[in-house]
């Protein structure tokens, strides 16, 4: 089996410009324009048995934003690609479109387009296309994994590992923990702190949590090529997580680490931008070096692994 | 079973705005970029069987690039979105993405991102971005299914039939007539005649043909509110296509009104501005009231059928 990591290597090898393009959660076009794609597959990222069509709706449109949200851009347009399958009922595609223009309305995006085609899974590719908030020109493209440099703080926006312990929730059938699977099954983008990040700082790395804490952690230090320390107790985490993980007899540190899904905005800015952040909270620093490591409670520091990542593919 | 047109009318009406957007190959956005999105997926478009990696890699991003040409636009972007089996080899991706760069470099496109998911069946989801040759403003959005008027002249760019015909040979295993089997595989979008109609004429409607001759015809009399009236002696077809035709013992003006695939430009304009137009070959009018016909060889004239029409979904 390949793996998803060799096969972008492959194509990154095979594409022209892939070094300008093929390295941020959005690609920046005609100057100010930043454009994103994701894709939400039945039975690899939902159920029909365990999600409403609502929830896939929304989902589908969320985890787009979030990207968007992760380059400090205003979302604008969006185009839905749906392949679904000839089971599906009217309901169903009415219940999702329901859901995917309730998530469309409250953060503003026009559906303008699509593609409609059969097939055995339901397969939801969608595209959206945002704008920077700050003149591109004015300042480096802000949110670009490279952005990093020796002195900068790291920052997140929320807890982390909800949406790991809430799907871990809703495949052991408990009947608690509501906020949790909801947190899971319908995130919300933080498409106005994306953008106070771009406004507020001169240079910063954003990335969204889609694939974990660790990735995020793991992917600026690569792509800045400075190496990252991340405090374990200075991570966000709710009290309900701690409760959960609890419950379950499961590792609350591994899902914060590699969960992925949390879709909170993680990234790193000089101290003094870091200043003018408003609902951050700082969990780390950049020095020089390589690698990116966590500083356990107990003190010792390890090397956070990409192979224990979460992974869909 | 839920009808593709029931979808779509379920979510033209759901969706805001959808008078706006929804109604041509691709939207304009931010007065002068085109976007649009196409999907093959395994088993419906094309299979491993049959298909080399090279020919699905091509057959992706052309078919995304004819939608591209019929607004008249030269294309700049593309966003690649793969849903991939586990059990695809290294060497079937290396090959469909030299397939889809051969493409992209012969048509002057960039891959600039793009997603990389599991799914049981192959399911490529192409995003295009182009942009008018026009400057938006200085003359109605060309190509807009919508700007047939009566007394306009019907043209199309090339032969109609190739493409059904060619997958027939390809279903039924007949060891010839490879000149329609790669037509079929491998479609050439009509980027630099959709850019020269939309250069020399101040209205035209234009479509490809994907969906079938028929489909454009109908489709455009709709949208404008005309009459379209098209004559089967005047479509062009080519010798290949009668010889293949009477081989297989099928209907060639089936295939020519209803088969699809076969990414030809059809459209009307101003006679005054048809005759500014090369490569184009008149095949009918424009008239006022409703609905579209063909008039047969024999004189007698009929109305198009949707019904007919070649249906993936």
């Amino acid at each position: 089996m390949v793996t998803e990591q060799q096969i972008l290597s492959l194509i990154r090898q095979l594409t022209p410009n892939s070094k300008k393009y093929l390295h941020d959660d959005a690609a920046v076009i005609e100057k100010n324009l930043v454009i994103t794609t994701d894709t939400l597959v039945e039975n690899t990222h939902f159920t029909l048995k365990n999600y409403k069509p609502e929830e896939v709706g929304w989902k589908a449109l969320a985890v787009n934003l979030s990207d968007i949200a992760s380059m400090g851009a205003k979302p604008l347009y969006a185009l839905v690609s749906l392949s679904l399958s000839k089971s599906l009922s009217e309901k169903w595609i009415k219940g999702f479109y329901k859901g995917l223009l309730a998530c469309a309305k409250k953060f503003k995006t026009q559906v303008i387009g699509g593609n409609l085609t059969r097939s055995k899974e339901i397969n939801i590719t969608i595209t959206l296309i945002g704008k920077t908030v700050v003149r591109a020109g004015l300042t480096p493209a802000t949110g670009k994994r490279s952005n990093a440099k020796a002195e900068d703080l790291v920052f997140t926006c929320g807890n982390f590992g909800e949406s790991a312990l809430g799907l871990n929730i809703l495949k052991r059938k408990i009947n608690n923990f509501n906020t949790l699977i909801k947190i899971h099954k319908m995130p919300v983008p933080q498409i106005s702190q994306g953008q106070h990040i771009a406004k507020k700082t001169k240079r910063a790395s954003i990335m969204d949590a889609s694939d974990g804490l660790a990735d995020c952690i793991i992917q600026i230090a690569e792509e800045s090529n400075v190496k990252i320390i991340i405090e374990e107790d200075k991570i966000p985490v709710s009290y309900e997580s701690k409760k959960a993980a609890e419950k379950l007899h499961i590792s609350l540190l591994n899902l914060v680490l590699y969960g992925g899904e949390d879709y909170k905005l993680v990234g790193t800015a000089s101290k003094y931008d870091c200043k003018k952040l408003k609902n951050i909270k700082i969990i780390g620093k950049v020095v020089k070096g390589k690698g990116a490591f966590l500083k356990q409670k107990n003190g010792m520091v390890v090397k956070l692994d990409m192979n224990k990542s979460f992974k869909h593919f």
